[in-house]
């Protein structure tokens, strides 16, 4: 792809009339209470505030607040208030200007830049008459100019369009919150003028109270100012790298919960993995058993120019860039391209997955032409022609999950598409709506084509015209139904899918953009009120830390408890959609803590697979409930019995069928949940189920030695999956033994205050006096390897008669040691892919002391792959060198979880985000570096801050109270041993 | 799916006029004549047959033969010829009519027919008032009628519009070819009246000398004995059944060598399995190594009648019947059709790959208003987002092979696509051209959609209405190119895909349907004047061989040497386009015997893949060549390693590493071929090189046991797959032994008349005096367990030590023994998948008496899984059983080959059709029951029919001259041995 150069800077600056040139706004509120008084209509000064920047006829319906009006009532009173407003403003002079106004426009003038006023008034030339205006500006948008007032964008387009300055180098400069989000719908920079409150819902760049003492470098040094506040909460991508684009793909993913939606362009390109993955919609794929079905493409949009097609592989890329905004959920990337034959068009697409009405994703994008005038034509599609990778080589042999059911253009705007998935039949259905603004006509047409139904629009661009084009796409998930009714059931049954989705979109598509994204941001807000981290002192720390949690709040399912967080989140096929023990042990501390409800919805989801889990039990031979390695839709086993190889062949993967620590993991969860929360309700109604019922798998599966007089367990893969089919695995039995005495505890915790459920439990999951003399006596004798004089832990049997490995001989390596060595031969070596008896010491922490901890440390650690093992060791261990005081150790391992994704450290982030890790990155920040533990007497707090970090801020909830940590370095007492 | 009925009887008769109703063709002749007379141009009645039919501005050219006219002198003569022919005609009277007009035109008005006259002539009018039959008649259709002239369908339409009947209800009856033409593209029946080779290009359904002495009644019977005499030649869906459309999208395949189309419906189902394959166009694809990509789809055709879409599964099936016409590669579907909404329409779809042209393709559809009059609207497209099945369970979840490049509409009939295979790179271009005839006027325009890029056309129907849709499209693959040129180079480069795609779909709708019909079934004539096999006496029989030979022949390889016939045609989607030795051993023959280039062209398949073969050897650790179980691209070995089970799990495939018996099967074939041909040509630069190559491998192959003496093969299968590492297997290593003869004779034969050649593959192949005594030394001391005391072979070694299976005890049954038992528990039994030791004496028939034959016959025949084994096994069985003089044993084998897949017999016909079987058929008729054989004196027959049969009439060739075989039961000795 071609030469991408930087944005050229701001070249034009557009004001509003009211309120920031001239207190003409004084005179609105003049008029209006003159009529208002007159008809006995109440209007105050803060009533007054709702009008700044909106239409004439919409002031007039705030101002009447329903009062019933006839048309010619309302025109009569309109005129009445014009007359007034006219009379008042006829006689405003120079001196009118507002402070300040003046000398800044002589700047403006004096540095080059072009000036015009947009204005939805259309008393505008009287004002600029009395002002004297005519001479410092270069153009006049008014009330007479456009159709549609703001927040549409037309008024400023047309601005900029008489100025020949494409809105990317326009500032607006406006007093309403409803100005802003139109200069914001046009794609141009905004200086918002005003008290912060009046703008809370609208997100400007920059804020001044008003432009007195505001010179043109000051307003440049607030824009400066406010970039820079902003960067922090950026993920920003300068130039387009094709060798990147597949984990940009996943690092710039958006979602809500509902669904996740990757980074791939709207016009596609070969070779790229657009997905969006809603969670809950399973279906079958060989080997693999199940996995999300990639849902039909929400962005669709080829965008066609004067009858050539946008694509960024032909012609010449001016410039570009792309901008992730954490804060707020956006995505918003900016092209200057000019096309194989010449034509110049800024572009300006800008896509959000609502974070406040989950089934509802919206595009927008602008179209400038810079140097030509010629014919546009947008095709916004649902395109069901979308797939899903294949998880065997070569996987370019992409799957089809769809059937197509139906699709229709109920209006030429709008659009639907009815699909189900082939083995599971879950049906989805989707609409879209699309509409062009900035340009006074467009004409559109439906694009009725089975596997992607769309909408048309085309319309004229004169040179330096832009438009700006709205995409709504609503999602409906139905169990059955193959038809679209014409209407809805008159007898109130439940909606069709289709219909469902059609009336979500159109609903949209009158409420406004605006006002949607203004919801998506102030629920976005919400979250982040209970879950931002604030460093000091380290950007790069400070990004990483947002970008991580902000994986995790648009993969955390809100609405529902049936689902839980995949282990590659919903921005990749990476594990195919499944769940692991990464959500239980690296994900729920941080919504227990911060969001309980999320984690509660994430531990109902294990509760709601009970069933499954019993199955995988019983088809095993053995009792109770027995959760699986990797979990889908029901809670059987999904891990795939073969995993293919780079050259090919397929390797079978045991973890499905071994790999049983899990279940004490899902124990675990669960109980720190109750102990973080107090929620006395979940343990009792579905905590305690789990907890007794999990085991009573273990009271099934451990073997009693009768010579060593002792319980083990053989034949497991433990933590570390370098070494299968070990015996008497430390993690594991330990974790046995901690899990029988908390089921125990339990019980009696259930019978002292729960009796009934108590009664329940006991005969329904058997918890027979036999079998809890069985679980006291393994609880007593399960044999864990511990020295207590050493004070080390052995992995498992036979593990420290195993050959050391010669790290350094391997080096420069690029892949797991499994894959350098072969499996086989790796069982033979103390090379750990992650944490294992550390992993034990981590979570069982308070049970052991530091010399524990340090002596298995310095043992484990440097026989462990911290760079090609897993991705779950690092974030474990920089949170156990921060408790052992190793802050050097402990930074570096912070940032190879903190930013194993952004930085692509394994390679890997292709095939989606690291989950588990950034799970990780949120305990190392509370639990490594503000040295939080949970003990008897509550929270408690050690802190130790890395070197750069000045000050640490963060927000817990602790059983249902709120917890506010600010750690600043220079109160610290500077500890630094060894 | 609704109702069906049936089709409803012949309710109108539509006559010519010219040459039917009257001699005014005399008229004509006199006045032409006495044009060309005054003109100077000799022209003679013989010259005069050219005009019939055709219009008066189109005669005029064919009389002109070139000469240059101005407009102004055409038209001019024109008239000059219509004044004479008026001065002529007007002198007609009811003497004028043809013999039996009369009496035929009352009949048709008692039996309450409607009648028409539908006539290219702007005269009609005199003419019937001469004749005097304005009062026999219901309508007219002349010159001034439709824009189109025959062999447009517009005539006729608009004659059958006028009588209010339908195309399938009309008669036409004509005396000239263009008119039966034009009747045909009408979708009505065909009555053609004058000398048969009139109509050798055209194709009447029955024809008369004229309408003397025609009565209804006999025009009826004759229209009833043509209907029966097609019979044979056609394959009848009377009635649609759900259940079994899979099926029947293998069997109603249509194709022609370049790619094969199964008989899916144009509008799709879902679960439907369309697949245009083109032979060659291979992808990879995980585990199977590599498989046909489906083609985009060229049936594409969605057909929106007043709004509401075309679909069986809605509204009324009134009258459905598909009819694949196997004489002339064509199938046609009616439908009669009731839409949800109420509206009747009648659909007549005939499609066809030309024989003449292999990239080009035709559909037409003839769409009927029946009761109501509105627009209709087809869609024609390429669709891009077919798929192939999946290798693995569950097989919904598709693959798909595509990338789509580009794609256009250079004009709004004409369309383009071009795609490349994901993995292999394969181009492929494919253009679309539609047109709409028998109403006024249509509207085209472009549907632009990437992954289905069309043409739409619109148009109005009248009630009784009739529109006929013609859709070409033409398939070109090239190898690199991603651009569509908007013209050819001018320096005469290679043309990209794309343009030469569309090229030739603007030339053929140029050309027109009817011409290209005309050179397709010209081309099948000639195929089937070599090939066809005639049996009288037992129609089943008889259509069950022609529809195996015409698999074949829509299958097998014409212009290319490149590629061979996979094991299932281009028929379906089973072992993925790979080829076996089904082709060699078992197809081959037919070809060789009848088309013997044809058969060339498959050996030189295995000549090409030479270099594969040498990498299997050599790889293995072998030398010289080693043939690929499954065989695709190159040569390399694609067969599984893994299959696939039921219940999903993986089983071990051992057939690419140890099915051996390959490389002499090979070998046979192309030793057979060469006995047959006597193609030394082909011996000398492409045989002896692949005889010698693989006698190499088996050099290098063979175990030499110093214990016993003797040269030994373990491990490997037979052909028996139910037994795997076998060892000393009797097939594989007799054929051993009789390939190392092959291979030293060929050696000598090389020498002795190709010295040079014989020079330059001893030196190449290394073929050392070493290495030709070690051959030698093999031949004679390979280890063949036959008992010469009892003529038995024992199948390998510890055959006859397994247990004996109780068939009995399995029953019923519905799969392979194999499935029922296990794999492994299968090996346990002399239960036979398919002849291997009978498959010996088959192939080495000559070297072995009767009684060895018989012997094996009654020992392993009983063994062996008929009827879910192997599909090899009936044809060999009936051919041996024929040979035993088993007569009804070989019939009931016979029709257990023949039937394979018009009856499904083992449920996988959805797959593809089993063409090793059809290949046996072939071999049945002429080595079975006409008991062919090759001997050192040319061929011999020791003929015995089955019962039923009075006739078998075949043409062979054999050393280039044709031999004609024609058989009668009664005069055969009636020889029925037990």
């Amino acid at each position: 792809m071609a030469q991408q150069n930087a944005w050229p800077a701001i070249a034009a600056v557009v004001f509003d009339l009211d309120g920031v040139l001239t207190d003409s706004a004084e005179q609105h509120f003049q008029a209006w209470k003159r009529l208002a008084d007159e008809e006995g209509i109440p209007f105050t000064r803060a009533e007054n505030e709702a009008l700044r920047g909106v239409s004439r006829r919409k002031s007039l319906e705030i101002l009447l607040a329903g009062r019933p009006v006839t048309e010619a009532q309302a025109e009569e009173m309109m005129a009445r208030k014009n007359r007034y407003y006219q009379e008042l403003i006829r006689h405003l002079t120079p001196a009118n200007l507002l402070p300040g106004v003046a000398s800044l426009l002589a700047e403006l003038r004096a540095a080059g830049l072009k000036v015009a006023v947009a204005t939805v008034s259309r008393n505008a030339r009287t004002v600029l008459d009395g002002l004297q205006l005519w001479d410092r500006i270069d153009a006049l948008s008014d009330g007479y100019s456009v159709g549609r007032s703001k927040p549409a964008p037309d008024l400023f387009l047309h601005a900029a369009a008489q100025l020949g300055a494409p809105p990317s180098q326009c500032l607006v400069i406006e007093d309403a919150a409803a100005g802003i989000e139109a200069a914001q719908a046009a794609g141009m920079h905004t200086l918002a003028l005003g008290p912060a409150q009046r703008f809370a819902g609208s997100a400007p760049e920059a804020l001044l109270p008003s432009l007195e003492g505001a010179s043109w470098p000051r307003i440049l040094a607030a824009l400066d100012d406010a970039a820079r506040a902003r960067a922090p909460w950026q993920v920003r991508e300068a130039s387009l790298e094709p060798a990147a684009l597949g984990r940009q793909e996943a690092v710039l993913t958006i979602g809500n919960g509902y669904l996740g939606t990757r980074g791939t362009f709207e016009e596609r390109y070969p070779g790229d993995q657009p997905a969006t993955l809603i969670n809950g919609l399973w279906d079958a794929v060989p080997i693999i058993h199940t996995e999300l079905a990639n849902a039909p493409d929400w962005l669709a949009l080829e965008i066609i120019i004067a009858g050539e097609r946008f694509n960024l592989q032909q012609g010449r890329i001016l410039a570009y860039e792309r901008t992730l905004d954490m804060r707020h959920g956006v995505l918003v990337r900016r092209v200057r391209w000019q096309s194989p034959q010449g034509r110049t068009v800024e572009l300006r697409f800008e896509r959000w997955a609502s974070m406040d009405d989950p089934g509802l994703t919206a595009l927008r994008c602008g179209v400038t032409a810079l140097d030509f005038a010629g014919e546009v034509e947008l095709r916004a599609a649902i395109d069901a022609t979308v797939e899903n990778p294949n998880n065997l080589v070569p996987s370019e042999i992409a799957l089809k999950h769809w059937w197509p059911l139906g699709h229709g253009n109920p209006t030429p705007q709008s659009a639907w598409l009815q699909a189900r998935t082939r083995v599971s039949g879950a049906e989805l259905a989707a609409a879209a709506h699309l509409e062009v603004q900035g340009i006074p006509e467009a004409t559109y047409s439906a694009r009725d084509y089975a596997h992607a139904p769309g909408i048309a629009a085309r319309f004229q661009l004169q040179q330096g015209q832009t438009a700006v084009a709205t995409k709504f796409v609503a999602y409906a998930c139905g169990a059955s139904g193959t038809g679209f009714p014409a209407r809805p059931s008159a007898t109130g049954g439940l909606e069709s899918p289709p219909y469902s989705a059609l009336a979500r979109v159109e609903s949209a598509a009158g409420r406004g953009y605006e006002s949607l994204f203004a919801a998506h941001r102030a629920a976005w807000h919400d979250l982040w009120q209970s879950c931002d981290v604030e460093i000091e002192g380290d950007e790069l720390a400070q990004r990483a830390v947002r970008f991580n949690l902000y994986q995790l709040l648009i993969a955390v399912p809100r609405h529902t408890d049936r689902v839980s967080i995949p282990a590659k989140t919903l921005s990749g096929f990476g594990y195919r959609g499944h769940v692991f023990w990464d959500t239980d042990i690296f994900i729920i501390p941080f919504f227990a803590y911060t969001r309980p409800e999320l984690a509660r919805n994430l531990l109902l989801y294990r509760y709601h697979t009970l069933p499954g889990a019993r199955e995988n039990a019983r088809r095993a031979g053995y009792q109770g409930a027995w959760f699986p390695w990797e979990s889908a839709a029901d809670g059987r086993e999904t891990t795939p019995p073969w995993v293919p190889l780079p050259d090919g062949s397929l390797a079978r993967c045991w973890c499905g069928e071994i790999e049983l620590h899990i279940n004490s993991d899902v124990a675990y969860a669960l109980w720190r949940y109750w102990q973080v929360t107090g929620d006395d309700a979940f343990m009792r109604d579905y905590g305690a189920e789990v907890l007794l019922d999990t085991a009573v798998f273990w009271g099934s599966r451990v073997e009693y030695n009768a010579t060593a007089g002792r319980y083990e367990i053989s034949n497991v893969i433990g933590p570390d999956e370098y070494h299968e089919h070990v015996n008497n695995n430390a993690f594991t039995n330990r974790m046995v033994q901690w899990h029988l005495e908390r089921a125990l505890e339990t019980l009696d915790w259930l019978r002292a205050y729960h009796a009934a459920r108590a009664a329940e439990l006991e005969q329904r999951l058997r918890l027979t006096p036999e079998r809890l003399a069985l679980w006291r006596d393994i609880q007593q004798r399960i044999y864990i390897a511990y020295d207590p004089t050493t004070g080390l832990f052995e992995q498992f049997a036979g593990f420290f008669e195993l050959e050391d490995l010669d790290w350094q001989a391997l080096e420069p390596r690029t892949k797991p040691v499994q894959l350098v060595l072969g499996i086989a031969e790796t069982q033979r070596y103390q090379a750990l892919k992650q944490p294992d008896v550390l992993m034990l010491l981590y979570l069982l922490g308070p049970a052991y002391d530091e010399r524990t901890l340090r002596v298995n440390w310095q043992y484990y650690e440097p026989r462990t792959d911290h760079t090609h093992g897993s991705s779950l060791g690092p974030a474990i261990h920089a949170l156990l060198a921060a408790r052992l005081g190793l802050l050097d150790d402990a930074y570096q391992h912070f940032l190879r979880a903190a930013l194993v994704d952004l930085d692509d450290l394994r390679g890997n982030t292709r095939d989606g985000i690291h989950a588990a890790s950034a799970g990780g990155v949120w305990q190392d920040i509370v639990l490594g570096f503000a040295g939080m533990q949970l003990g008897p007497e509550g929270l408690t707090f050690a802190p130790q801050l890395p070197e750069r970090w000045q000050r640490l801020r963060f927000t817990l909830r602790y059983r249902g109270q709120p917890v506010e940590i600010d750690l600043r370095a220079e109160e610290l007492a500077p500890i630094r041993p060894s």
